[in-house]
C-alpha cells in the first residue's frame, strides 16, 4: 500500500501543529458540558523571498515549504524545482518561509507584484487573467478507461487516511491517485486553496509535475481557482465531493479536464471529459 | 415574518443569475444518465474606485453593489455609507461596479493598496496586520438571555430562505437574525467572504452598523476572515454550521464576540462568549 507522503516534506510539523485543543462548553439536546474541542490551526505565514515583497497567507501550519512552491507554482512564477535556488523555514521563526529563485522565476514573481491590487476575495483578485499552462502541462491524455469503480472508492481511501484532522471537523483535504486509485499523497489545511498547493508543491519539489496520469480528489467544491491550479500542474482527472461552479466546469471544458462532482456514495456527475470514464455516454 | 431582503439591493439579479443549467452525465448505482444541473455561477466582477487601480474578485453575481460596500467596509475604507459619493453598476457592464469616494475613504484605500503584495491565497493576504475596528464598533452587549432554542431554530430559517440556490449545491449563505432568531437578512455566493460581504454591504447601504445587536449565522466553517468581517461589523453573535478554526476562536475571545460552531440538528458548541447565552456554563 501506497505511503500517502511519498513526496517528503514537512508531514512531521503538520501532525503536530495542526490541531490544538481549546476548551469549550457543548449543548446537547438540552445539556451543558464543559469538554476540550480540537481545533484545525489557522496562523499566518510570510514566504520571504529574496529580493521581493513578503507573500502573506493564512494556513494550517505543515507542508509550509510546499505550500510556499505550490503557491508559486500555481501562478506561474515556478515551473520547475531546479528554479529554486533554496527553500526554507526562517531559523526559529516557525510561521517564516525564505527562498532564493533563479533570475528567470525572480523575473515572473515581479511581473506578478506589478498587477496586483488590493482586495479581500479569493485567489484570482489582482490577478488580470489567467495565463494558460505550458504546453507540456496539457498533455493531459495519459488516463484512458477510467472504472467508475475506481473513482466511487476515492473518497473512502482519502477518508481512510485523513487521520490526524479529522477530529477536528472542518478540514479540507486534497488527494492525488494513480489511474488505479491508489492514494499517491494528501494534504489537508483550513483552506482548501492551501490543501491543492501543498499537494502540487510536493510534487514540484519532487519533480513530478506534470500531473498528467494522476487523479485529484477534492473534499469539497470545485471552485473556478482550484480548477486553474489543476491545470497549471496538468492534472487530468479532478474529482469532487460537492458541486463544481459553473467557472470551474467552464475552465475544465477549455482545458479537456475530466471533471467530476458529487462523488458520493454509489454515484458522481461528470461536468467535462467524460470520454477518460468507461461506459460514460 | 420578516423579508429576508429589507435591506434592499439587487436581490432579483442575483435570483436570476445566480445559477446556470448545464448538460451533464450522472452516475448513480451503475447506470448512467444525461441530466440537466444546475450550477452555482461564479463569475469575476471588476470594482472600479474612481482614482484608484481596479479590484478584482470572483463572485456570485448579484447584490455586487452590496458587495463592493462590504469588502470595502470589512478593509476598514468605508465607515459609513455617506463616505459614497456614488455606487453603480456601469452601464451595460454586468460584471463592472463603479464607485467614488469621498476624499477620507479614499485615502484609507490607498494606504491599503501601498500594503498589498501579489499572493494567491485568501482574504488577509497581503495585508500587514488586522486593522482593529472602530470603538463604536465594538459595544457588542446588546445581546443578553439568548435562548439556546433560539440558535438551534436559525439553520432550519436559513435554510428555509435559501430557495434560489439550494438545488445547486455548494452554494454558502450568510443569514442576519434578529435577538429573537428572526431573519432579517441573508446573501448566498459560492465564496463564503462574498456571501458575507454581501450581507454586511447592504447592512452599510441602509446605514444599519453596526450589527451589536444581531446572530450571524454561516452555513459552512467560520475562519479567521469571516471572524474579522464580523467583528468590523459589530457583530455580537455569530453561529456556524461547521467548525471554527483556532485563529477564528482566537479573534473571538479578543474581541468578546460570542461564537458558535457545529450548530446542527439538537446541540452545538460555545467557543467564545458563552455569557451571551442563557444557562451556558
Amino acid at each position: 500500500m501506497p505511503h500517502p507522503s511519498r513526496f517528503t516534506d514537512t508531514v512531521g510539523p503538520q501532525a503536530h501543529d495542526g490541531r490544538l485543543d481549546t476548551p469549550i462548553t457543548a449543548f446537547e439536546n438540552g445539556a451543558w458540558r464543559a469538554v476540550d474541542d480540537a481545533l484545525a490551526v489557522e496562523r499566518a505565514l510570510e514566504i520571504h523571498v529574496a529580493g521581493a515583497a513578503p507573500l502573506i497567507t493564512m494556513r494550517t501550519p505543515g507542508a509550509d515549504r510546499a505550500l510556499a512552491a505550490g503557491l508559486l507554482h500555481s501562478e506561474g512564477v515556478i515551473h520547475a524545482p531546479e528554479e529554486i535556488v533554496y527553500l526554507e523555514h526562517s531559523p526559529g521563526e516557525a510561521d517564516v518561509i525564505r527562498m532564493m529563485l533563479k533570475p528567470e522565476a525572480r523575473a515572473r514573481l515581479d511581473r506578478i507584484e506589478r498587477s496586483t491590487v488590493a482586495t479581500s476575495a479569493c485567489g484570482v483578485c489582482g490577478k488580470p487573467s489567467f495565463s494558460p499552462p505550458r504546453p507540456e502541462d496539457r498533455s493531459i491524455d495519459r488516463i484512458a478507461g477510467l472504472a467508475p469503480e475506481v473513482l466511487l472508492g476515492l473518497p473512502d481511501t482519502l477518508r481512510g487516511e485523513q487521520g490526524v484532522f479529522s477530529s477536528t471537523g472542518g478540514i479540507h483535504a486534497a488527494g492525488l491517485f494513480d489511474g488505479q486509485g491508489r492514494l499517491i499523497d494528501l494534504a489537508e489545511d483550513v483552506g482548501r486553496h492551501n490543501a491543492l498547493d501543498k499537494l502540487i508543491g510536493r510534487a514540484l519539489l519532487a519533480d513530478r509535475l506534470p500531473l498528467s496520469d494522476h487523479i485529484l480528489l477534492l473534499s469539497g467544491r470545485a471552485s473556478y481557482e482550484l480548477l486553474q491550479k489543476s491545470v497549471m500542474a496538468g492534472l487530468a482527472v479532478v474529482c469532487a465531493i460537492s458541486a463544481p461552479s459553473s467557472y470551474a466546469v467552464a475552465l475544465a471544458r477549455e482545458f479537456d479536464v475530466t471533471l467530476v462532482g458529487f462523488l458520493r456514495g454509489h454515484r458522481f456527475n461528470i461536468y467535462s471529459g467524460g470520454h477518460r470514464i468507461a461506459g460514460a455516454t
